[in-house]
């Protein structure tokens, strides 16, 4: 959208592996309660209100920028108000289970009745936002756009809420798989369409969040989850905005999905990202993973935490810090700035040409 | 302890690779509330009373045996009696939230007033019932005793019950990993007189537990989960009964697992067992792992899940037909019967002589 030059661009340079003075970082639920100046926002409309406000999802959106200093910022929305656009009725109260739906997709005619929506006048609220986001951000680091997959979508609203077991939407796949397809599919269209509007409305890079692609089996993972993400990215990268997905518990298929089409496979906290970068580094960049659980002990721990993903990563470029998962709401501020800080300072040796045996020799 | 031979000997068969007429099925909470005849025990006491009182511990130990015709039994038990038996206060309401602890282990000193309890004295309700269920199983199928691995028994007792972050444990390895190693080595050797006591009582096969070792970094899950599991194998295994290790949500570290001493590795649902035995079957037997959710769905769906299992793993020894996880309480009975019967009966194809081509070469 914007033609003048991004002047902080370290995390587009890096998700296209490209070489960086320093490793950039940002966190996932960045914009959020840990921040007092989120909540003071919060405190006077609820969760979805702000959603749906784009001058208040602007100025959540910017605050981490501004009062943490990350390198990026990811616009403040919900995965849920895209099913919403749908046609399903969503109710989000804070601290009380959860956000759910009042009537869950349980058959195939739930299933037909879904429509797709035109994300410019149903989703008006996330591009508006992104796009007051952008200008308040005047250039000083991208702006990331997002979506759910097609997956963790269904999953939400097969089950109408958060799952232990995931008993229905693992009913439709392992029962009616081609009614499973049908409703994946209509949500791999709907997510492109919206993608694809965010990037239009100056988003610089999208992520992809598969938080529930890790309660499938390896096999059934591939079939239901990667397979429409996979669909989704080949609809979207002709737009060459950095494309990013997070399939979180999906460490044993790190292999399928760094073929999936993305520029950069963000890892949870769980997996080794030295081992990761060695069996796929050379397709994606990649981004993670510290333990979010890190933030909650002392400096030392957390720069510690810090020292230690940068030494697995590496030397080299292709490295976007960022957190194993979102940020825990009483996460201490003073930690946040201490993670940020220390990734700016200590991942600079990483970057510089390798001195020492390999010149002299 | 019996000196007769076991009737139905499938189970220990398999664990030791050799050779099976079929693949013996048991499964993960097996003796439980899915079961009418287990609810109408429960009924009269609570579930601390039940795992306290030998006769009738015994008594829904046997249950799966006679009304589902599983090939081995587990004693009805708890993980969480070895940390009581420890010294700390457990509290069991069914229903409301879980197990926990009174007062949670939050500091050095009150590791360090942990007692290394005696088995024969202070866990003596488990030895009796592995005892009496031992003398009504009549040598009809193996019995199995169980305890919870040292870094899962510590999650429990640091955070007082379970967690979503398990910010308390995950704090003490971080922070203080010396004082954590202090903690797990005390419960290591807990465990391994737990489980000692328990082969003197009669069992015939050992399983550990690992839930919680999925919540932990590679690295961290080998530094403070496997390698406290591997010092309780080294010394159980001097008594030549198979031991079965069950890492849950640990599919990336299978191969340090395959190598920590144990006949058998237990997958959960997500790995794919096909996979697992083309990575480490040579070491290992392996044991699992049906999605306990494909008993909610049809009779074919059962089937076919099944069958899947039984294709992914293929022809050969060293396969226990398990589910990936405990069986969910609310499980239709009929499906169970369904599951097992199928592996039954579908398993014994995998057992027989390759016939064709290699034959006639």
């Amino acid at each position: 959208m914007s033609t003048n030059p991004i002047s902080n661009d370290l995390f587009l340079r890096a998700c296209r592996r490209e070489a960086v003075e320093r490793t950039p970082v940002w966190f996932m639920r960045q914009a959020g309660r840990y921040l007092p100046e989120y909540r003071a926002v919060r405190e006077k409309v609820d969760f979805l209100t702000l959603c749906k406000t784009p001058e208040l999802a602007a100025r959540v959106t910017v605050q981490p920028v501004e009062i943490i200093g990350v390198d990026a910022a990811i616009v403040f929305s919900d995965i849920l108000v895209l099913p919403e656009a749908m046609g399903m009725t969503l109710f989000v109260h804070e601290g009380k289970g959860g956000p759910h739906f009042a009537e869950p997709v349980r058959s195939r005619s739930a299933i037909d009745r879904l429509v797709l929506p035109d994300p410019a006048a149903k989703l008006r609220f996330v591009t508006d936002a992104l796009r007051t986001s952008k200008r308040e951000l005047q250039n000083r680091v991208p702006l990331i756009g997002f979506s759910g997959a097609p997956w963790t979508l269904a999953a939400y609203m097969v089950e109408g809420r958060g799952s232990k077991d995931f008993r229905h939407i693992k009913g439709l796949i392992y029962d009616s798989p081609g009614d499973a397809h049908v409703l994946l599919e209509k949500l791999s269209q709907a997510v492109g369409d919206y993608l694809l509007a965010q990037i239009d409305a100056g988003a610089d890079a999208i992520q992809i969040f598969d938080t529930w692609g890790g309660v499938l089996g390896k096999s059934e993972f591939e079939e239901f989850s990667l397979r429409h993400i996979t669909s989704v990215v080949s609809r979207v990268r002709g737009r060459h905005v950095p494309i990013i997905v997070f399939c979180k518990d999906c460490s044993q298929s790190l292999e399928p999905i760094a073929s999936c089409g993305a520029d950069v496979v963000s890892l949870d906290w769980k997996s080794d990202i030295g081992e990761a970068r060695a069996a796929v580094g050379h397709r994606v960049a990649l981004q993670g993973n510290l333990d979010p659980v890190v933030l909650f002990g002392s400096k030392e721990s957390v720069e510690r935490g810090v020292r230690r993903v940068l030494e697995k990563f590496g030397h080299g470029n292709g490295h976007i810090f960022n957190l194993g998962h979102g940020i825990l709401p009483d996460t201490p501020v003073a930690n946040v700035r201490t993670f940020v800080e220390a990734v700016k300072t200590l991942s600079v040796v990483y970057h510089r040409e390798p001195a020492g045996v390999m010149r002299h020799a």
